[in-house]
């Protein structure tokens, strides 16, 4: 009979020995280091011949160290006779560069795509894919995970009263109406735009949110502009108190520092990304996602359907 | 009619520099920085549609970083719709990589070559690949140029006299064999053997060099553990003095201050790898690969050959 055989790279080990524990499995016994000059080096210290193996890594930051290392783990195990080789990327980095905004642009989320399936892999397994479209950039099956509901769950058990879901863009509206169903909230949109070129932008609020307690909800939160000018502006207009939640804290840059001196009350994200300790401060709360992953791999190694998980 | 662009990445700007001054053309104007989460951003800022375009860029330390730039880059290239993707990698990084020495270990080089060819690069052209092999791991045209004359004429106008080549180990005695007869002179070959494991290595010196001027020359040098353990055992062995030459320059990790502390009176290296500053010690000799490769660059645009180039 077959075997499964669950592998963490060096993104994001705390989640993958969550996922394991989850699973009741232990973690494939492998190290990924790097020699002298900086090149990775793999061990694989155990046999995977014919074996179904899911290998944790988010492509986050120090991303290109971190891509490197799945493409190089997925090679070895390729050459090791694994039967599937099931890459579980909690946070799919380069997936803002999705299409080509301007002239000679690369689209490096088609490419990584690419590069991983030419390496090998056989299945991948995403969360909140920035674009639902970067599915259709792989020839492999996808199982493309939702947030949202472990958001969701977090802010019902808030009881929070009078609650309108808060889309920061046009973008993210429809990501903001799933957020909203399950809270049974109404939804409000800000809505910015430049009048005149070289003219700041003016923030309008469509939605009445008034005396409401606002939850804006993105799937990445980067540097942080957006998502406190969105809390300042909502708090200008009569907002009672100001949320925020997205799946992948990115947080890169200024992004602490601006959290820190907003409005927003309390930032809830997710753990696809590992947070270094100076990122881990009183006003971000972080959700762990490792349940959701453990149940979709059981079902994905058993050939069920993972369809109704969120 | 047919034009060509040549672009440089980050590994190593001045060496693309000097090869464009020699060839007599400008470089391709581009930027290539990072967005403020450490993704790779490039900007191609001129048309190149139907063009023949080089690309220089070494795989050399930090390699993730380079390497990732690297297919990006053709990518932007492939989707501006360059006529062909001429990449020039003086140095190939994960060279060293190259089989399976044990169970279930990658074989990056050949991975890498996938990659590149993945992105969409229809030519490479490199400088002493590791193991002359690695030309099979591409399915795209590869011209493989040689360090060996550059590093020959260097020492020929030394004029110095009673000369031996000596390859460090087993594996490097056809590249001295060549250096040998450029310069008419015998090879020697470091003969390493661990007599029982766990016991010290042995450094047998096959050949004569008592009272000779002893060139040890080498593909890579990286940590330069051979090389200054063989240039001491050859002076202990009666060499009058020890040079040391290499194409590809890594050195990495405590590699410098072992060539300051060894015996070597010199070590000649070439610039496909860039040596910053801290590196740059008297004792280096940095010799230039521009004139090679320009030279190679132009004969491949005008479909001539280059396998008299050495
Ligand atoms: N890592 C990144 N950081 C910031 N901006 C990015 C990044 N990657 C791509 N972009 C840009 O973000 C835009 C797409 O973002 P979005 O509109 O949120 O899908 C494109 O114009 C990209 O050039
Ligand atoms: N970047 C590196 N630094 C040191 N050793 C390496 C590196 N890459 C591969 N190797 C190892 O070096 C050996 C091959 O070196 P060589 O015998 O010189 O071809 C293999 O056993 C590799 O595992």
């Amino acid at each position: 009979d077959n075997h499964l055989k669950l592998f963490s790279l060096n993104s994001n080990r705390a989640l993958a020995e969550e996922i394991a524990e989850v699973m009741g499995v232990s973690l494939g016994k492998s190290s990924v280091t790097r020699f002298s000059d900086g090149e990775v080096q793999i061990n694989i210290e155990e046999s995977i011949r014919g074996c179904d193996v899911f290998v944790v890594q988010s492509t986050s930051n120090p991303v290109n160290e971190h891509l490197m290392e799945l493409l190089i783990m997925i090679d070895a195990l390729k050459r090791a006779s694994a039967r599937t080789i099931n890459i579980v990327t909690p946070y799919y980095g380069y997936a803002r560069q999705d299409r080509k905004a301007r002239s000679r642009e690369p689209i490096t989320a088609k490419l990584v795509a690419n590069l991983l399936e030419t390496a090998g892999a056989t299945r991948m397994i995403a969360i909140d894919l920035h674009a639902p479209q970067i599915q259709g950039f792989f020839d492999i099956p996808i199982d493309h995970l939702m947030g949202v509901p472990i958001l969701a769950d977090y802010f019902e058990k808030k009881n929070l009263e009078d609650i309108v879901i808060v889309s920061p863009d046009h973008g993210g509206v429809t990501r903001a109406r799933k957020m909203a169903d399950r809270l049974k909230a109404p939804i409000a949109i800000i809505d910015k735009r430049r009048p005149k070129p070289n003219v700041a932008e003016v923030m309008n609020i469509v939605g009445n949110i008034e005396g409401k307690t606002c939850i804006i909800i993105d799937d990445i939160i980067d540097t942080a502009g957006t998502i406190t000018l969105a809390a300042n502006a909502l708090v200008e207009n009569g907002a009672r108190e100001v949320y925020a939640c997205c799946t992948h804290p990115v947080l890169s840059g200024p992004a602490i520092e601006r959290i820190e001196h907003s409005k927003i009350k309390e930032l809830v994200v997710t753990n696809t990304i590992k947070l270094p300790e100076e990122k881990q401060i009183d006003k971000v709360q972080q959700l762990s996602v490792a349940p959701l992953l453990a149940e979709a791999l059981i079902r994905i190694f058993e050939h069920r359907s993972v369809s109704d998980l969120f």
